[in-house]
């Protein structure tokens, strides 16, 4: 199986055997341009790279699963939008990749095939309601719900990021306010840092980002807190608490067996995870707080590239 | 098939065909009381007089089913928890209600089974993703997901009226502040007018609450709205809003292809509906926005009558 994950900052590819184990790998940086032919060329490109490394051709392949950021229409294979990838806009990507590889072409959004890898390959089936957000730039979500994938009508359901948990809150990318992903990201935990910096407030943040803001980011910000950073380790703690409010409510929706948290801001650890998921059962209903683990992610950046494998042999198999 | 439905105000049971007709009918009032005793023996009366009334003796019926306000843990049958029924604590409902009819018992939570309902006999199953909400003294919900009920680890999944959408807003019932039924629900919308009467506002309402605070409520707002009252006019504006913001979250959370609309405040009718459909669908992502219809709810107070008699068939016929 050939599968690619395709982001705002990269692209990769993985050649997946039938256990899911990764045979081969290749990834590259997203090309900076908004033409969607030069994108599809870039995964072209490291798609062929992974085939090689596996010593493999693509008519080897009984398929190619393609987990893409944005919003996706399942049924029409189309990228509707993409708010970090900017070559994508009503790209049909699967008839474009199943046209350059010959291959049948499965294509998802990627927290969602995200949720789908841990589920199948992190935690082996193990549970029937699993809920998966990735808190990291923005905050993405995928779901499963009685043993299968929530897809909604059109393929774009589990998109939990832009779910309002503050309606007078700041604007979020999407052009509404307060969503959670303008609160609880990493993007927000970065300006809200660098609002108070600019105040003028002291933090050895400003010494370890060199003194430009642009710099400033959740790794920094980490780094000061594990430094004893007052200002670091306050600012981990109001983003642990929005991360705590939006899973609250998704432990009320779904009353998920196992709630799992991955994306780049995990890394942060039990600063920031503690926090939050005390936060997120002192919000949830009681009977649905005391039910749910919470759990980080086990399969990393691989998640995506798995669940996309994944979603392509629940399709064959017709187990969702 | 012999159901009934457990509320704070009212309990309501029916005798209903396998065509989903309903063959008789009963109702009474909840106890009030806050033994679960008491409460079960106003249950059985109701359920009783049902059967009386179609002519029937509970051995003829193949099952009973349950619909019960509250938090509800469907594998044990338990009702931990209901806000408006004080009666009901840990209380194992379906082992009570078993022993007094000698029939295997289904339980399920109203707003879960109204969904159900609505699915089943209201849209002939003719979707497979569907979002149900009633908006009346509380705001609850159930979902399908796929063409499956979504139920979440232990029964209580769908409790969406506790979702929070104003981290800053107003205290809920349930102990939090800013839950989306503490903003929408017609609860707030009355203590929301009542706060603005006491500040001195003038408006009919006062008149047609007879002077008396306690009178304000949904209805009372209603007839002085079309009357053309301001401030009533405004107080359902601001409802709206909030109702519209949470069908947003549900919007882009579930992707369902209908949002179907239930409960008390849907009698105010386009005033509320209208706005709240049109901030609901600004709120959330184009691809679910378009893609789903709002519809109001068809069966009316019947819908967990009906729901919970396809609660009982849907698990004997394995279809969920």
């Amino acid at each position: 199986m050939l599968t690619v994950d395709v982001g705002g900052t990269k692209i990769a590819a993985a050649v997946v055997g039938t256990t899911g184990e990764i045979l081969a790998k290749s990834r590259g940086a997203s090309p900076d341009s908004s033409d969607e032919v030069v994108l599809v060329d870039a995964v072209e490109h490291v798609a062929r790279e992974a085939l090689a490394e596996a010593g493999a051709r693509a008519h080897d392949m009984e398929a190619l699963g393609v987990s893409c950021a944005g919003i996706i229409n399942t049924h029409d294979g189309v990228v509707v939008y993409s708010p970090n990838v900017a070559a994508l806009r009503r790209t049909p990507l699967k008839a474009m990749l199943a046209e350059r590889f010959e291959l049948p072409v499965w294509l998802g959004n990627d927290a969602t095939l995200a949720a789908l890898g841990e589920w199948e390959f992190g935690l082996h089936r193990s549970v029937q309601d699993l809920v998966y957000v990735t808190v990291s730039t923005g905050i993405g979500g995928g779901i499963i719900c009685g043993g299968r994938l929530l897809e909604g009508s059109c393929g774009a359901g589990g998109e939990v990021g832009h779910m309002t948990i503050d309606i007078d809150g700041p604007k979020c990318a999407c052009g509404r306010t307060g969503c959670w992903e303008a609160l609880g990201s990493g993007t927000a935990l970065a300006e809200r840092t660098v609002r108070r910096l600019e105040d003028g407030e002291v933090s050895i943040i400003g010494e370890l980002s060199g003194g430009d803001m642009e710099n400033v980011d959740a790794q920094i910000v980490a780094i000061a807190a594990r430094q004893g950073d007052a200002l670091a380790q306050e600012m981990i703690d109001v983003t642990a608490f929005y991360v705590g409010v939006g899973l609250g409510n998704l432990i009320n929706i779904f009353n998920p067996s196992v709630l799992v948290i991955g994306g780049g801001l995990t890394k942060i650890g039990d600063p920031l995870l503690v926090p939050a998921a005390n936060v997120a059962r002192e919000r949830a209903y009681m009977t649905s707080a005391c039910e749910v683990e919470i759990l980080t992610a086990r399969l990393g950046d691989e998640s995506p590239l798995l669940g996309a494998a994944a979603l392509v042999w629940g399709l064959y198999g017709g187990k969702w």
